[in-house]
């Protein structure tokens, strides 16, 4: 084998076991092969690795983990490599496994009276979602990556997105786990309940660990019932607070059938419409805006609900979509705000997390502070109001260049971690720790919270072989 | 201090302590003033106890954990006293103390913006739900025991109830918790955030532990719209497989606007009908019936579609409730059950889960297992068939005595659960463990999850001082 000449000895015995148990063909250790799996796909991680191993069943990652354990060798998970945090990513010394789940591709079970699917870590999102509508059902994960990232990464990373509001974060989408634990073991939580009362509930330690404590091979996750109708609207409001009170009273009114309500600033939508050709103000400008979906309530009513906002002055203007086209312009609005916000130059991009009645405070606390050290910066604010978590991102002020800007970025973090940090808030609400945040969170949580997670990490990982360098 | 008269002198000197950190008042050892708290509310678990501590705040629970801690005297954390497993008893050896949250009964904050209330975990569930009621909001979780149990209980065993179809189980209504650990440290986890993925989700660690990883002192919870209308109705349906066949359908068209659904068997009305005074039977005989509400749907629309299932037969009779005070009487139809069946006389009873699509043949292999080794024995099943959960209990064969009855339950138990587990199912759906499942749970287990069970145990808890011989 070739890669054998550049490998130790102790590389080449692990290699030759990994081989044994998937097959030549499913062990990459050529530069070229593996050059995908150690970097993540903004390439702003770049590591190493020994090799790349595929394995292709829930027994061959026992086996993995298990050689891997035996030779003290340590394992980076991968599932569709779309971290923002680098959590995917191994680090440069070249000595870690990347175990990559993309051949555990299978949708096992699906039970249309439990509304439940069962699936292996390495379907991609966009096919679980798929498999789910092909019986008439909904999987409500929803995110940009959905084509490439894989469930269990979003498992892994406890992904959100823009239908939480109704449905939940990953983890409240989970009712059953399969995991490969450090030591080569298999628990086998696969089950489809919606009560279990029997002890200590592990799925929750595995779910949101980026892979630290273990490898997700497969879970059992729900279904809902696919919505009939929707009704999206894009509403102007005056400022963050009336959004907020906007979504107050909205959920008293229409309940679980709110299923969307994602705030746009003005900013955000300029930058949409410069930069995304095609786009489209929405009525007048405002300041703020919201884009509001409700599924499977009367268009009748929502129509004179809204009509009652228009008169209370509580909306200053609203489209609401007359067709399923017009209802994607509107989406396609929030949704190319990150892409238009590339176009424009480099930004700094926060993705945090307040609880939702002080989205106003944070909002107002960050700005202050931020154009007080930076004048001239430009915030780009957007994001899933209704679970309180903003993508607060920076576009740089004109009188600085890149560079500047860059080196400012500790600073900038530091101010608008400070403020979420001041209301209690999170300074990952989607994305994760990763590499990214690891340094970061250790001056917002407490010690002995951060005691609590190293020693379970301890007890369940005590050699630290499962994706080291992440999160602790 | 007359405590001391009967006190080893280590006892003594931690007696002292106590009544340093609470104040005297606050440290009951006198066998009439403890009695209420070794003893649980159906006098199944008898138990003793060095005293029994009442800390008024966290700081006070914080002081009395870390001075037990530091004599190496066991904890026994009790809320309301009310678990249907010995869960909150301590045991026979009268060396524990009992540590009652009672007098944590504040609501330290209701946020209407951000749907959360911060309560302590001494406030009885009745007292959560008014609190939110009083801001025009819902606390979904609803329990018999609500005017008793304390929702330091309902976390600690994740409690259920009729609405978990709707708006999931206590550990879903949850988003932070403050818990004093077995070393006396406080973790302060009392986020109201809806999305917060920087590391390990502790919380739930926590839940559904029964107090033996730490003492939840308080929490923020989720609040929901107050439903303003709801339709109540009594179904019959053939079998258990029309009930749940009936659910996905409703499930289908009213998605969340279905909050409950409950199966109950001709068994379970008949001991209604007979032993609860003004009962009276809805409709025409059925071997089984569903009670179903729908919530803040159209009353029309509702109406139509039972007309329309009526039509095909998947309903062979139904009475909508025309009232509140006939939705009432129909709700006290299930909710007497269990009063029912213990006027009735002695019976065995099991709590257990399965997925929703297996119910039908969960009852299946139960009866015919049953019906075999114990000819003439009564099943009176009934439950939440939203949540796969159903109540399974069993009521004696007339050719057996009580005492010969109470003889077979292990092997009664053994059946149940092992049709249970053949479904890959829950022992325990709502209860928890406690010291009632703690043996019986060892067959049903992995070894795996068992030692991972016991790691955490062990790292949090290395000492074993929390709630002793429970759960573990």
């Amino acid at each position: 084998m070739p890669t054998t000449m550049t490998s130790t000895p102790k590389s080449s015995d692990l290699i030759s076991t990994l081989v044994g148990i998937v097959g030549a063909a499913q062990v990459l250790s050529e530069p070229a092969d593996i050059a995908p799996f150690v970097t993540d796909w903004r390439g702003r991680y770049r590591g190493a690795a020994r090799c790349v191993v595929r394995p292709g069943s829930t027994a061959e990652v026992a086996a993995v983990v298990k050689a891997c354990a035996e030779a003290g060798v340590a394992i980076v998970p991968q599932g569709g490599n779309t971290s923002l945090c680098g959590a995917a990513t191994p680090d440069v010394a070249g000595a870690a496994v990347v175990l990559s789940l993309g051949r555990l591709n299978r949708v096992l079970a699906v039970d249309t009276r439990n509304n439940t699917i069962t699936v292996e870590a390495g379907c991609t999102l966009a096919a679980v979602q798929e498999a789910a509508c092909a019986v008439d059902r909904l999987f409500p994960l929803a995110l940009a990556s959905e084509g490439t990232c894989q469930i269990g990464g979003n498992l892994s990373t406890n992904a959100g997105g823009v239908q939480v509001l109704r449905y939940g974060n990953t983890r409240e989408l989970t009712l059953g786990l399969e995991v490969v634990l450090p030591s080569g073991e298999v628990w086998d939580g696969l089950r489809g309940l919606r009560k279990d009362n029997t002890g200590y509930d592990l799925k929750h330690l595995f779910i949101g660990a980026e892979g630290t404590l273990g490898v997700i091979t497969a879970a059992v996750l729900k279904l809902f019932p696919l919505p009939k109708r929707q009704t999206t609207c894009w509403l102007n409001v005056a400022t963050p607070a009336a959004a907020v009170d906007l979504l107050t009273a909205a959920k008293s009114v229409f309940d679980a059938q709110l299923t969307a309500f994602e705030l746009v600033s003005e900013n955000a939508l300029q930058l949409v419409l410069k930069n995304i050709p095609g786009s489209q103000r929405p009525g007048v400008v405002s300041p703020w805006c919201v884009l509001a979906e409700f599924s499977d309530a009367e268009p009748a009513a929502v129509e004179a609900w809204l009509a009652a906002r228009l008169v209370s002055g509580e909306v200053g203007d609203g489209v609401v979509a007359a067709s399923e086209a017009q209802a994607g312009k509107l989406w396609a609005l929030r949704e190319n705000i990150s892409e238009a916000q590339k176009i424009e130059g480099i930004s700094i991009k926060h993705d945090v997390a307040v609880p939702v009645s002080r989205i106003a405070d944070f909002l107002a606390a960050a700005d202050a502070a931020l154009s007080q050290a930076f004048p001239g910066i430009r915030v780009v604010a957007f994001g899933h109001v209704g679970d309180g978590n903003l993508h607060y991102n920076l576009s740089k002020p004109d009188a600085l260049d890149n560079a500047a800007f860059l080196t400012s970025q500790p600073q900038v973090n530091r101010l608008v971690h400070d403020a979420v940090h001041a209301l209690n808030g999170s300074i990952s609400a989607e994305h994760g720790l990763g590499q990214l945040k690891r340094e970061e969170i250790l001056r917002y949580k407490s010690p002995v919270e951060m005691a609590l997670m190293r020693s379970i990490k301890q007890v369940l990982d005590p050699h630290g072989l499962m994706n080291p360098g992440k999160v602790l």
